[in-house]
């Protein structure tokens, strides 16, 4: 097991990143306010790691209330986040009852919204059981469902006292999904590390057939990544919006087709796609560079072009987008790889021209169920 | 006008106490990111002020969204919530528009709570037209909505950029709302100030015939007794606590007649004088003690005897409460006039015999609208 410090001042948190983390109660007794926590799960994750997780809290002396959510994306929503307010009020959970996460980011991004407004506020502790929930939603307090006109609009930052990234639960993903993680992972190169774009080129075979050691570098290298960008910028003002390279194209993709029908991760991909074509328009990088985005988003296993949307669409939905400011659009474009920055600075046409150019999907996917 | 602040290290804010305010825009515009808001009120209120204060802030290059949220305790839920997000979601507002509740305490509440979520966070001010709002709501950062199982057990800290008391729209609210509003007043004299009880000992008839100087001076005096109490305690660790005086008790009236059946400031008037009588059963105060806080309620034109929902009902009611911890209930006591505390240290059958023998209401009241 190694630790990494996520460093916010008072609320400064560890990651746990291992494995047979689930059963080691230690691990979250340590932070807990008093011995009881309310499980927030869902049916599938639930089958496979709830049953460890209680017994060893139990054995450890804390009482256990457990909340199975529905699964999916689609589930995002308030009435979801109403089953978890029903649940922890009829069992009478206090201030200091911990809420812990046991899932993906849905469970995470729904059970951390919890947290933040039940009774104004309680302790939450994430355990991501998806690589995307490992590398991205478990770091950074963002937390929230999604309305029927936006994805995430409603939300809060809400810091977890402790994430335990357990790497065996990534044995149980389904390839995609495990893909949809690997996108997140590589955009962290793109954005902001190249020594560790290299490193993602050499091993991505080894990530693709799962090898312990090589996921748990990954993971590793990407908490600190974003960790590193968090401390700098809690609150979103400035450089933690690199974070969301292929973000503002993704969402557009994900909200266009119908939220669950591409994975989060699938849209980034295909968007950072985007942003790279997008960024060598206006000359900042090379055809080569978005050769080589294509490529490893490739071998990942992932979709590197867009679906037809049609560009007045795009341009609508894109618009939608949380760092519009003044009307005004911004992107994140990559001035090389491994260096990324925000601009609302762009001509229009050369966007819509992208938009108009770029090869597209022909086909849309549905999304499998998360574990296999 | 007079200004107080609320120190909170980077995210103090002033409160400005007077009349004419809600036409000087100037006031607001120094507290905005963008010339952008999006006004919330409820039809009563909005009748009486909208048009004043959205031409006040036009003519000073501000673009004005309105939204009009159903009036009334009863609406303080997620539905109501999502009217603003669709509205404020329509309208494309964005990270730096303010919203402003214009309204009494369940406006500022939606409100408040909707700027704390609504794209994980947004600026707002209050505007509050209730004597309730004024005193107790605007002041301290709470906001949030009602759940079918308990009062205000969904929401957020968050706090305004500005607090604007036009003293001017407490003309127009009914006696029942003025008289609800001096509760809280009232309050603030019974848990720290022996000296504010003593004025408004003096001066209740001149409040309750609306005189603009003392209403002024009580406003004041109450926010600046709960502004050195929120400052002590942001997150209700401790001293926040007394603020709930009468309220564990008045949560547990309103719930059992149905929320909106009694005002709020109602309900805490005879739960306070409850909290009393439990003082007094344990030999903290006197028979004068209890008799003085009577007198002042009954002056202010407020009930001072609880409606009888049996004690199982009120223990199961006062159970749900949010200063519960560890299954424990906490009681804000007097150990006098004055000077109030927070306890879990008293006799079960004292709270029992208090609840069972106090004198009753025999009658419930229904609500009349807000404004007259």
């Amino acid at each position: 097991m190694l630790t990494l410090t996520v460093a916010l001042a008072e609320r400064s948190y560890p990651i746990h990143i291992g494995t047979g983390l689930i059963a080691r109660a230690e691990l979250i007794v340590a932070h807990l306010a008093q011995p009881r926590v309310a499980v927030v799960t869902n049916p599938v994750v639930g089958e496979l790691y709830l049953e460890s997780l209680s017994n060893a809290l139990q054995k450890a002396g804390v009482a256990v209330v457990s909340v199975i959510l529905p699964d999916g994306e689609s589930h995002k929503t308030w009435e979801t986040l109403n089953i978890v307010f029903d649940r922890l009020l009829e069992q009478r959970c206090e201030r200091k009852t911990t809420l812990i996460a046991l899932g993906g980011g849905v469970i995470g991004d729904v059970t951390g919204f919890a947290a933040a407004v039940y009774l104004r506020g309680v302790p939450f502790i994430q355990v991501p059981t998806t690589l995307l929930a490992q590398v991205d939603s478990s770091v950074g307090g963002k937390t929230g469902i999604n309305h029927p006109l936006g994805k995430n609009m409603i939300g809060a930052f809400h810091q977890p006292r402790l994430v335990l990234a357990d790497i065996d639960t990534l044995q149980s993903l389904p390839d995609r999904e495990l893909a949809a993680g690997l996108a997140e992972v590589i955009k962290y190169g793109l954005i902001r590390d190249v020594a560790f774009m290299s490193w993602l080129e050499n091993n991505m075979d080894q990530l693709v057939a799962r090898n312990a050691q090589a996921l748990a570098y990954a993971v590793r290298r990407s908490c600190e990544l974003k960790a590193q960008i968090v401390s700098e910028d809690e609150r979103e003002a400035d450089v933690r919006a690199l974070l969301n390279l292929g973000h503002t194209f993704g969402h557009a993709i994900e909200a266009g087709l119908g939220f669950g029908t591409w994975l989060h991760g699938e849209a980034v991909a295909a968007g950072s796609v985007l942003a790279a074509r997008m960024s060598r328009r206006m000359g900042l990088i090379n055809d080569r560079d978005v050769a080589r985005a294509i490529e490893l988003f490739k071998r990942a296993g992932l979709p590197t072009e867009a679906p037809d949307l049609g560009v007045a669409r795009y341009l609508d939905l894109m618009g939608m987008d949380k760092k519009v400011e003044q009307g005004r659009l911004r992107l994140v474009l990559l001035e090389q790889i491994g260096k990324a920055f925000v601009t609302s600075q762009f001509p229009q046409e050369a966007l819509e021209e992208v938009l108009a150019s770029a090869p597209r999907a022909t086909i849309s996917q549905s999304a499998p169920s998360q574990h296999r």
